[in-house]
């Protein structure tokens, strides 16, 4: 299968159950309201190492949002239920509370139940946080040095979908690079989506386990490094390959998965110099999920 | 005291011991090194609740690094030596190692010691990392899809100072908003000082404890909350003033720390609308360094 | 009229006909894009001293544009057709086409006719360029030294509506600054549309002539100055009024300067520190349209 | 000649006489200070169609400005007098004025003459304008509705040299892309010296003239076009190059213009995908400098 003249691989992305939260931040201005989302959102690459994948969904004008104002969706993921509640508690009322002029709404449709992470913040008011109304929205609001801080009461979660990926297999890194971020920023116009990664770009896909190292849970994937294809047997990049790059897709669900994998590879094709689309996958023992290049695009 | 009409209180900043780590970003644009950095420093606000305290200090020209690339400088602080390793190495491993085309390199002056986050890094690489020589810098060069990437073996730590700050008391909450972001600036250019908070700035100062809901370790500093000047009694805030605005600074040292108290004030009372500077401390009973204005400006 | 609490003056804005052209520009990313389009809209604050009034109307994902790559739209206008058709021309052919990586498409609803810019430019190809089709739009593609541009063979104009305005009224000027960053956010989501001054927001508002100096065309509004309200007779500024911006907005019909001064509006009187909103005029003999502020909220 | 294992090519770069001026723009925030920098230097990138040559130049942190505010310097150049002082009055009049919170300084060494840009500004103020010293120098200071506007009296001008250039030759597109954007980077840190074009980077580098089109000024450069390789005679690219773009830059002297080409070569270099650097000349009969790559690096 071929699109604008790029082999897309017969292959699958192999994709994880996740728990997902997605909330509005606004603020008094657009860039007041990316400042939060940024400082929310970091650190959050992948479970592996990072407390929680997370990262911005997208942007909401102010004539959508509850309160007039500016601001990002941003979505916290987890599988573990109780650690995407510390985190969303953590992350709001440290890198959301405490920036300027922010405000937190419950942005998630269809949610499989509610945390009180809105409810517990409150009590920062230490008694002088007050219960409002915002569009029918229950919301505290809580007084600080700067002004009122306002959050829900309650944030929904849902079972999402982990690690939906595909690769961009290129001439050379930079080429590679390119179609990795015109890839990004058709994502972003794919609502439920986040690509977690710095830039939303992977540089470092990698394999489970270790062949050399015993204690280690993941290792460079050898076969795909453009700077061993002489050296490793089994090599798995065509020889004219000289960059690879993946973009890692945590959803909402799966349609949200596969829609941003389809806009990805269509927007990385039309660079110049790709010359393969592939996708990550653990031979189909790991994941639930198994995204058919061929079905998603 | 005064600088430029604006009254400068007797009263001290009360900082603390940190554990602080400093490290060079570099990758082939200022762009990539940026993502990274953002990335890495994410989710870093305050040891209260984040897993670490973290920031961008400066950016270094291609000129001034290394390897010939433009970088940016970070530092990540934690009070507790194990838990610095674990962020230094997590955060470089989770967020940098997977960013595109990045570099680490030490950035520390004078270290306390060092830390073998890239010696540990290596091992990702499955036996096809190589020890290198930058500069005079021995540096773990580990295969990736994308490319290499090259991390210093050791980085250096060495204790430096928390939580120096000041209060920006202002007519209105815009008028202090624009003082710290003018503050923000001015400490940008001082090196070895970071401001961790959302932006830089600070929305929501605390107290310890809390008066009324004896489970927490932090809340509101009501006598500072604009909203309720007419509610809490010792209030502490002038009559004029509808909003204040925290700056949080980490640095190496007490100096750096200062110097940046120093470049932040004289910046934050060149903005109209400011009618006062202060700072917050706990009465010298809980931190090491009692940092007073009128000696720092 | 209040909103807000804002008091809303009961006041009008002066606006005039003006020649209005609007283009998507597409490049291979978002940042791509951007970068043309601040080329090719800057030095476009106002006719009275520029060549020309431009500004970025507003981002169209890559889902939305002929070539399946991201894009912004900018407009630019002015008095005189043969002014705009030069600008037009230089613009695209000195700020676009020089630029990385992008292709120029007519965004003109109804227009009143079409100039032949891409037409024109397509002689820089020195004979080697092409006519080809994209959905369904002739377009020109010109051989560069980077790869090919494509522009659109010819690009509409309409008779379009400048100088709509409305007046921040605040408490210093850090809150007229924040609310005039808010309202610029809000205008933004508006199509067609554009805030042509730096930043979407004017300092400066002028009024024509001079008192003083008789070879003057255009000079400060000493009766909104607010370092003159006590030196100045006749002075139009409430005693609590300390800084004053102005929204200047260009559209493509009187109805979508109405909705952007709506839009900007709304977010301004949600800043806190703003006094009142007013605009600006010249008793209504010089320009075509009398906005009046309570018929437009 | 080789760096990096990529050839530079023995040829030289054609450079010719300009004017310069160079103006420091201060503002409350270095995010303001952009603002106006990026609007006074719009729609300049070649006197062939532009008004004038523009750039930013450098940052100047608060510490060194004589306001202690943080601020952007840029060049504005023309080859003609008259229309440099008319540039520098027209951009400074309405893009740096007109934007919020902004003061103009004069920053150019060892001028040849001092243009009254500021002098003339002043009558603006229509009377109430006041002459004041900043730091040692005579400064206007302006009465707007927002606030003050204050501009030095006068601006240097001096012979600069415009049309610094190289040839980044690459693999295909993305690669020259990336090169281009990290030489930029690496000029930006070499005073007075800008890269006038969009991003700092040419896709379209042209030849005096046109051999079809007889009332052409100039036209694409076909001998260097990677689409045309195989159909225009006297082809002067590698047959493994795809993708070619320059860089253009304006200095304040030869020594600048040659030291931020030998920056942004030695960083273009470094990046991979490349194959060659090149430069653009006449055949050294039409400007007065000829700038030799071996010479340079």
């Amino acid at each position: 299968m071929d699109i604008n003249g790029v082999e897309i691989e017969d292959n699958f992305a192999e994709a994880f159950d996740i728990k997902v939260s997605r909330i509005l931040i606004t603020a008094a201005t657009k860039k007041l309201a990316l400042v939060a989302a940024t400082e929310a959102t970091g650190y959050g690459t992948s479970v592996i190492g990072c407390p929680a994948e997370a990262g911005i969904d997208c942007y909401v004008p102010p004539q959508e949002t509850p309160d007039g104002r500016p601001g990002y969706v941003i979505m916290i993921c987890n599988m573990n239920k109780d650690k995407l509640d510390h985190e969303l508690l953590e992350r709001v009322g440290m890198c959301i509370l405490t920036a300027a002029t922010t405000a937190v709404f419950d942005w998630l449709d269809e949610p499989d139940e509610k945390l009180k992470t809105g409810q517990k913040l409150k009590f920062f008011g230490d008694g002088y946080e007050q219960t409002i109304d915002v569009e029918g929205r229950k919301v505290h609001s809580i007084p600080l040095m700067s002004g009122d801080f306002c959050v829900e009461a309650e944030l929904g979660i849902k079972a999402g979908v982990a690690g939906g990926n595909f690769f961009i297999l290129a001439e050379n890194q930079p080429a590679g690079l390119l179609a990795a971020d015109a890839a990004v920023d058709a994502i972003e116009a794919v609502p439920g989506a986040i690509t977690p990664f710095p830039g939303g770009i992977v540089a470092s896909g990698s394999k489970v386990g270790s062949n050399k190292y015993k204690f280690l849970g993941a290792s460079t994937n050898e076969k795909m490094c453009v700077t061993l294809k002489d050296e490793v047997e089994g090599c798995q990049i065509p020889e004219d390959v000289n960059g690879v790059y993946e973009i890692v897709i945590d959803g909402v669900d799966e349609d949200a998965v596969k829609a941003a994998m389809k806009a990805g590879i269509e927007a990385a094709v039309k660079v110049s110099g790709i010359i393969q689309i592939s996708a990550g996958n653990f031979g189909g023992n790991l994941g639930k999920y198994q995204l058919q290049l061929h079905d998603v695009c």
